[in-house]
């Protein structure tokens, strides 16, 4: 039981579009990730997606219209429903769902994770 | 699917003490609580905790120790384990945890809100 500082955890890694698990609770993790340029367009059937802005903005592309996120702002992605992060400049985010959560969901290429560090 | 802006959502109330709903994803609810004073001593039988600062600080008390948590950092507080948080001065909080609960755990005061305002 120590206190996680989010600075101190994004000092820490440098590359894009991998997050880090920096919490566990109840089956959901606790992510850190820095995103710059396109993802890949993607769902996740089965898990909802939180994303936090620590530092910077982007913008979450979905297939009917767009939302820019600022810092200090979160969006929950329902289950289902085609999404992607669009960052133009790095930007730093917090990510809340459950552990099952794979970061590309049904496009498998070669962004995806499937093993995650935890920091 | 809007983004949900920390302090817009801080700037709509001033009572201490009592979490408002301001996402909910997987089963787990977003809260947002403004501490000042003492909380009284509880646990949460199956619950693990996130506390994440959103601005100043407070102390998370444990039976066998105090942990001083900053802006920008969480604490996780895993289910079962007795603890009150503490505040000398007012400080905006962020709580991830299940929907199920209860803000007093397995104390019931005036403290306890059975229902959540949504904000």
């Amino acid at each position: 039981m120590n206190p996680i500082n989010l600075q101190e955890k994004f000092a820490q890694f440098s590359e894009h579009w991998s997050p880090k698990v920096v919490g566990e609770l109840n089956g959901q993790h606790i992510k850190l990730a820095k995103f710059q340029g396109e993802f890949v367009w993607h769902k996740h059937d089965e898990e909802d997606e939180l994303f936090f802005v620590v530092n910077g903005s982007f913008v979450m592309e979905f297939r009917d219209k767009n939302v820019l996120l600022n810092e200090g702002e979160f969006l929950i992605v329902p289950k289902g429903v085609e999404h992607r992060p669009v960052a133009t400049e790095e930007v730093w985010v917090m990510l809340f769902e459950p552990a099952s959560t794979l970061n590309t969901g049904d496009t498998i290429n070669e962004l995806t994770k499937f093993e995650l560090e935890k920091l």
